[in-house]
């Protein structure tokens, strides 16, 4: 593309984008589609099932209610996700820790400052004051609980849920602990990364002398401005992730594979959900050397479209049996998306971030890749089986290698007046 | 403040927001001033000298001119920044090196592929793909040259220019050899995190055989969607940092201040600008448990307004010789502004990122800070002089690490059919 065409599509986008705003249109990306007129390849796919309308990128999700935000919400552009040991032995300290992030939480995801006290200029600032001026940016804190969290450190054994199981380790795994599990997890998402950073940080200052940092973790996706389309977003790989995540809208579905049921799980876990965080460090240099067809063939999807191989559409249905002329399967059967298709029976909500960590000294090669998240109502029948088999014959291993590792008891949601926890403690 | 004040003033700036764009004003910055209401501390500043008009998110910078860009332009909201070591030894493969990375860096920063080679599904992808759709982001790529490109390899050292001195060690620096220095640099700056890393990504994938990289860092700032007023960004210590920054919009402020004047290089370096980078790191912990008044009398400047200590706007004059009822200075000598402002004489252009690596596993501390970039005319005379100053008595170094550095001849621009060093090589 030209210039000129260039600077033409340009010029369109931005009168249609005016247009719709001047409109009152939400939905821009239903209107624009798939096809959004700042892609630099034409746009082929015709989109069967339409992407979610974009939201705007300020504004504010309320902290309080039956779940937890940050789950079924639609994804922010930024995650910062930290891990916290407990260093108290004190279950009256643990609950006064979850009263005192729960009031912080809820007030910060509303764009305010961590407390309303007001300032002494003789002690530390309330607030590290980072975020002053900036907008809630649709921030959302989601607290979740390790399965070291049900040691015997607070009396709390008994009431470990049963699909809070230890994660087996998966073929090719190389787990390191400065990156996995940890008593507790906060994560944040927003539209900003300085608004993000500033809720964790003030978490941790919260915690001091009961909780200290295990690890902490920064991610992003394409901004919302890059892309207000609101298109599927493209791995560091080059294609489209989460193409196939249920549509969790739908409150039936996202009971069926999000939210964790009173059958299988105590009552203060119901309306939970279990969040799996896995640090997925990517072969960038070993991928960008093989050829588009190796990597279409190990996606199983087309890069530009995101199409399932052989097809020409985003979101058109996948055919796993379909043979080209050879008699081959025109899908591998060890593409990505085979294997994590677990033949339409086992679903996960998929909510990860690219990250990009300078470089790995030892190896002088780029340090980045996926901060996999996903949640779901059971691991033992949903990210575990899928996991095992994806790791044991997925194409995609030889680009990639699990790093990091966490599986989290995601508490259902506080009332307002109660607190994060409040049916556990 | 409540949540229904929060919501009326949000509703307000809307309002306000809207109507600006309705009628077609660009500076929303200079209408809403300092006193944003988004804050959530009530605003109490009144700005002598307006903060810069912020520009669309989205939009193209020219990469072809006679300086480069991304020096004086105004900073976008994310950085992406790589040092690479040259492993060719042939002047002609570097030579080679800038006329691909020009013609790929001025189709990146227009939102373009990295070339517009046809795809053969046999080879890898020409582009890595991961910012398909995405937009320009204002993205700028810079070019510079650390001292080592100048040693016996390429039989250029009588051309080193003589501001690219060796820097010298700084009091209390504990500078680490994975973050600093490096052949060349490359500074990549975007409102987008992902358009930028997809840049330096490429750029590295196209030295392939020539150069590797030594160090990849990322910054970000507050996203321009989440401060739409466009008033100084704030660091993680949580106060404004760049208030003081020089006008370079002024011609002639920039001429003085940032670009390689004839009289003290070689003729190929006229137009260009050296570049200081220096990884500081926070001692977050130790900075939040310190006073607002210690934190005050540090940097020199109230944390909420900006303004220097004794007055009530960002931009208000700095009076160093003001003396309280007492008869110490207002402004303490030792504070950062008052050691940074050099009796006026000496200049620096600001262009700092904050960094956010996660723990650093030996402390078990944030590994979080400033990505410090700045641009100067003449480091002998500018930079230098001013971190010595700065790093024998500045208040703030007892809360923060200098731990990498870099200092780079950044050359002049090109002109379309050029390219960058073409009057080097």
């Amino acid at each position: 593309m030209d210039t000129k065409r260039l600077e033409e599509a340009a010029n369109k986008k931005m009168t249609r984008r005016d247009a719709l705003k001047l409109a009152g249109v939400g939905g821009i990306g239903l209107l624009l589609g798939a096809g959004g007129m700042k892609t630099f390849f034409p746009a082929t796919s015709t989109a069967k099932q339409a992407p979610p309308a974009p939201s705007s990128v300020d504004g504010t999700i309320p902290f309080y209610g039956k779940h937890q935000s940050g789950i079924t919400t639609p994804m922010q552009d930024f995650i910062c996700m930290g891990a916290f040991d407990l260093t108290t032995t004190s279950i009256d300290d643990v609950r006064k820790l979850f009263q005192s992030w729960t009031s912080a939480a809820a007030r910060l995801t509303e764009g305010k400052s961590v407390d309303d006290e007001s300032e002494n200029p003789h002690l530390p600032p309330v607030d590290t004051g980072e975020s002053m001026g900036l907008g809630s940016m649709r921030m959302t804190i989601t607290f979740g609980l390790g399965a070291s969290f049900f040691d015997e450190r607070f009396g709390l054994a008994g009431k470990r849920p049963a699909p809070l199981v230890d994660l087996p380790r998966f073929n090719s795994d190389e787990i390191r602990k400065e990156w996995s599990g940890g008593d507790i997890v906060v994560q944040v998402c927003a539209n900003d990364p300085q608004v993000a950073f500033h809720a964790l940080r003030n978490l941790a200052r919260i915690a001091r002398g009961k909780a200290v940092l295990h690890w902490l973790q920064d991610g992003f996706q394409r901004t919302s401005a890059a892309d207000p389309s609101g298109s599927t977003p493209r791995n560091l790989m080059g294609f489209k992730d989460g193409s196939n995540n249920p549509q969790v809208s739908d409150a039936k579905v996202a009971d069926e594979i999000v939210w964790a049921q009173t059958e299988d799980n105590p009552a203060w876990m119901a309306g939970g959900s279990y969040m799996v965080m896995r640090r997925i460090r990517m072969r960038i240099e070993v991928w960008d050397r093989s050829s588009l067809d190796d990597q279409e063939s190990t996606f199983g999807r087309h890069r530009q479209s995101g199409a399932p191989l052989g097809k020409s559409g985003e979101f058109d249905e996948l055919e796993l049996d379909r043979k080209d002329s050879a008699g081959k399967p025109v899908i591998p059967a060890t593409s990505h998306i085979a294997l994590a298709h677990m033949e339409g029976k086992i679903k996960i909500l998929r909510r990860g971030y690219s990250y990009s960590s300078g470089m790995d000294v030892k190896t002088g090669q780029l340090d980045a890749g996926l901060l996999f998240i996903c949640f779901n109502r059971d691991p033992r029948k949903q990210f575990i089986p899928m996991q095992q088999k994806l790791a044991s014959v997925d194409q995609l291993n030889e680009y990639i290698t699990h790093v990091g590792s966490g599986l989290y008891a995601c508490l259902p949601g506080a009332n307002e007046g109660g607190y994060i926890g409040d049916k556990l403690f």
